[in-house]
């Protein structure tokens, strides 16, 4: 199967299972379960959870528990973004080209929604009675934690807002915010992957996280050229929002081309780091070239 | 010890725990660290943690796991109280006497500080070595989640919202919410006190949490009647808030009266439970008398 053709089925994978996940749901409070499930199932590329799916099978992981981890990573990032979505915060109405979550509900319920994604990726990593040892689930919710709160996402988007305004901040601390505004959670869903594997497959997790290191700050590189170069359309927000909102970025300390430059670095550090895997990771190689090179 | 002492200890041990957890934390963005702090160790009355430590140390359980489970009680209770006080819902200014933490820093250093104390409850309660069965430290992780998400906690507030403005509800919706938006963390944090105590403590799961149950409906019947009768500068919030947002409370719907009768008989089914535990529980009896009596 070629890299298209696995994304897609890979992508329809995971929108069944997060769309069975809230409708086979108890519904106590039924506006809040449609904005969670608004904020959920609408689209996105899901390149988290492919990241968990492809190396969960890489790594020999029960399906079960793969399906479960790629949902959990998928819910923190669904929650971030309706959350940074909110006034108080980017204050932006469209996202994935749909009407953001507070804009289609209430800014309550997204701050609930929100709030309720992130308890559920919890409540799906500690389900009891999955194949897999128990103190390896402990170390995957651990992992995801720390991917998510105040030393990794939550973290990297207050100092981006800390940073916003200030349009030529140092190239390392551009890195450092997208190291753990968007980074650690890439990192998380290839790691959660590797977690769910066998013993053998732990061997490599070193080199898996170098990776999704190298990949997580390539694609971010690739986000901030999106910014100037792509077109509101294709990119289902507004484009230009982040020079408008005086944010640094790669292409602002840069420019374009040392931009492209950078990119090039970091995706050939993480091609680099697959060659240290025994397993065959030409699926996770390609699908490297094919983020790093998209147009939306 | 008497109750009064025992509060006070316990009040300490955890104010102490968690402001040592917060300034000897690496912090990534010192903003939104120095945040969680504020919302964290800014005083309250401590009712989760207590419940937690004094059920945990009667089930025998190792000190630091009730420590910790007692710290990330405590964080979703704060990180709740953050965003429940946020301008979209409750547009509160003052709690427990301070400013709320969105006005000390702003809505979305609030938002995030909110989102990684919810996080930072889950890295607490998934360390790795613990001194406890690896199962059953899962199974504390799944209590909590479920109390938190869209079928506890947020899912109550969520019911909350959607009530605000219909003045008489029908007693059992009021119960409805109040068990989800109050209920189930005080649930959460007696069985999360079990839950990390001996095996032989497992066979008192179901009176605990009818204790817990009942305790924390009559704590919510008092709550509505401190709204009615208390003063602001005890309550540390605005007396009459309720009344002012139309929300239907057990005042609104019984009186006072009936109000004070149905916190009887919360009381009286807490305290029969307790009856059922073969421990010494008098003071988790003197508590529930000194927090059903208590005037702010």
């Amino acid at each position: 199967m070629n890299l298209l053709d696995q994304l897609e089925q890979s992508k329809q994978q995971i929108n069944h299972y997060l769309n069975h996940l809230l409708l086979q749901r108890r519904a106590v409070a039924p506006r809040l379960q449609e904005a969670m499930h608004y904020a959920l199932v609408l689209g996105g590329k899901r390149v988290r959870p492919f990241l968990t799916l492809q190396v969960g099978q890489l790594c020999g992981a029960p399906s079960d528990v793969i399906m479960r981890a790629a949902a959990a990573v998928e819910c923190i990032h669904a929650y971030s973004l309706v959350h940074d979505d909110l006034p108080a915060m980017d204050n932006d109405h469209l996202r994935r080209g749909q009407p953001t979550c507070h804009i289609a509900f209430d800014e309550a319920t997204a701050i609930l929604a929100g709030d309720a994604l992130q308890t559920l990726a919890f409540e799906l990593l500690s389900a009891p009675h999955l194949p897999l040892n128990a103190e390896r689930q402990l170390t995957m919710i651990q992992v995801l934690a720390q991917a998510s709160g105040d030393h990794g996402m939550c973290g990297g988007q207050a100092l981006d807002l800390a940073a916003t305004g200030a349009a030529h901040l140092p190239e390392p601390e551009l890195a450092q915010i997208h190291e753990h505004k968007t980074g650690a959670l890439i990192r998380a869903a290839v790691m959660l992957g590797v977690l769910a594997g066998d013993d053998e497959a732990q061997d490599f997790r070193q080199h898996f996280d170098d990776f999704a290191y190298n990949l997580g700050l390539a694609f971010q590189v690739r986000d901030d050229m999106l910014d100037v170069i792509g077109n509101t359309s294709s990119l289902g927000k507004t484009k230009g929002s982040d020079a408008e909102a005086n944010k640094s970025t790669y292409v602002t300390l840069l420019g374009l081309d040392g931009a492209q430059q950078r990119l090039q670095e970091f995706h050939q550090k993480a091609l680099h780091a697959l060659t240290k895997i025994t397993y065959n990771t030409e699926l996770l190689a390609a699908f490297a070239d094919h983020l790093l090179n998209r147009d939306h």
